[in-house]
């Protein structure tokens, strides 16, 4: 049995995992990313957890095959460099991150997008076992997606593939934080849900959401919305399916245009479960070819807190 | 050198070349599918051509190495079968032509859909040679697309990828010909632009259209938008402008999930050449992330009428 490391890099913590082959993970472990945290401490932690992992893998006489490590922003995943772009870690940027754990240990080491390796994780240990084409999207701050073409991570051209938070579902639309107009991200990210949320209750909607934050606007977040919505909140489901067509519209033209025979919804709001989920099947019912969306299925992650590192770990077997 | 033979099976007519592994054309012949031709003769047609050939390969000495066919409408490529959807040939449907072809002439053959193969022509002897992963949309009467990935000609899971047409642009939008909401084509179809145009001749704008039609509105085309556009017509650029608006946003929203490096324009509007393509790259800058749009090239076709047969024939080489 070949063994591999995953690491996750997120906004609030650092997790690392010890996984076998078949997706079992051994050993967990993980540090906090204190916000404002500079380059050379997350290295430093980086390498503590994977020097706490090979302490693990020592005592049980385990062999390490590789890591495989998803960073927030842009990669560069052929030369292992983290570019630029993460919002959460300033400075990180123009990082060898391949060359300088390679350097401290004696294993090869993937470095990609965090997204990609959750995604990739979830094709080959998740929702998205069998499949041959497959879109992962995370609904979070952000929308991210990944994509697997013909059972192989997709990376574009630029190493920018995926950005389905990007799709322009409406070229007269709402300015979106990329720049853009009309993308999904401006209709169905974090601030765009609580920002219509608030709007509603300011023109007076009633809504259990009130009470929850006690009348401070300012704490609203997907997750209450949802949770609200999931008791029987009436303004919170509408919110959430509206959210669902939004989603559903532009993932009936990755259908149109991909024709994947699934697509894997996770993060924040995913968890709203099928009051989401309803709206996006019929909203992609709507927006798509039948052709196209006959047999696409359209469901939720499996991994959930798991999918990155066990994708790193995937990558390792896949790639080494 | 190796030699293939390429049909593309029209609305006009049926073509067949004999070309070189080089993409050198070395044969040519056409016949013509009159309106309501049956399955039956289009397949005797078809045999004509190919014997035609033969006959030209027998006084060459030339050996054919294969056959690849580009049909309209849902191909599966895997057995060679039409499934159907080609809405100029009635009764094109549930026909195994591989079968059929390849039990009368002793060489492989490849049936595919015909916007795959023109995309697959363009991407190995056209404006899409040496790039990875590109796309290319044909404006016509449809907007179909052609997805190339990591130099793999692609065709999602239900072997109907690439139907950029039928992305949405808006989800609030018009009505699509599809069934479904605010795709491309509802925009930037042949049906939409003349529609644009009549609506605006009639609030009273003044074009040169009105005098090359003899003021029947019936018989504005694409083309002559185009043409009438090219003379300098304010209203043909403006509504040439506006359909460059819409397809730059429908490619930004391509850029920013495949990424990319260059996307192939080909298809009779696109024949208005800088007047379209100057808004459709300002668009696509507009709507999509720099990282990738900024080094994405947009182009125009090179083979222009042949990419069908050419496409062809370089699937056999691929392939054979």
């Amino acid at each position: 049995m070949n063994y591999a490391l995953g690491v996750d890099l997120g906004g609030t913590n650092i997790k690392i995992g010890l996984a076998n082959e078949k997706g079992k993970i051994l050993f967990k472990d993980s540090l906090p990313t204190e916000s404002q945290l500079g380059t050379k401490e997350v290295i430093e932690k980086i390498k503590k957890l994977i020097k706490n992992s090979l302490k693990f893998a020592q005592r049980r006489k385990i062999k390490i095959k590789g890591l495989g490590l998803g960073s927030p922003g842009l990669v560069n995943y052929r030369e292992g460099i983290i570019v630029g772009g993460a919002e959460n870690i300033p400075g990180w940027t123009d990082i060898p991150l391949k060359k300088i754990l390679e350097k401290e240990f004696n294993f090869p080491c993937q470095i990609d997008n965090d997204v990609n390796l959750a995604s990739w994780g979830e094709f080959t240990f998740g929702a998205g076992r069998g499949s041959n084409n497959c879109l992962c999207i995370t609904l979070g701050t952000g929308i991210g997606g990944g994509i697997i073409i013909e059972r192989k991570l997709y990376h574009g051209s630029f190493n920018f593939a995926g950005e389905i938070g990007h799709l322009t579902i409406n070229y007269e639309g709402a300015r979106c934080n990329c720049g853009g107009w009309g993308c999904l991200e401006a209709y169905a990210g974090q601030q765009a849900i609580v920002e219509r949320t608030k709007t509603a209750i300011r023109k007076g909607f009633s809504t259990t959401i009130l009470k929850r934050v006690k009348n401070n606007l300012g704490k609203i977040t997907p997750k209450i919305i949802s949770e609200e919505a999931k008791k029987g909140d009436l303004l919170s489901k509408i919110i959430i399916e509206e959210t669902g067509r939004y989603i559903g519209a532009a993932l009936a033209g990755v259908a149109n245009l991909l024709n994947p025979e699934i697509i894997i919804i996770g993060g924040g709001i995913a968890q709203a479960g099928e009051i989401l989920f309803t709206p996006i099947r019929n909203s992609l019912k709507r927006y798509a070819l039948t052709l196209a969306s006959q047999k696409l299925r359209i469901t939720s992650t499996q991994l959930g807190q798991e999918s990155g590192i066990l994708g790193g770990c995937s990558r390792v077997f896949e790639l080494f």
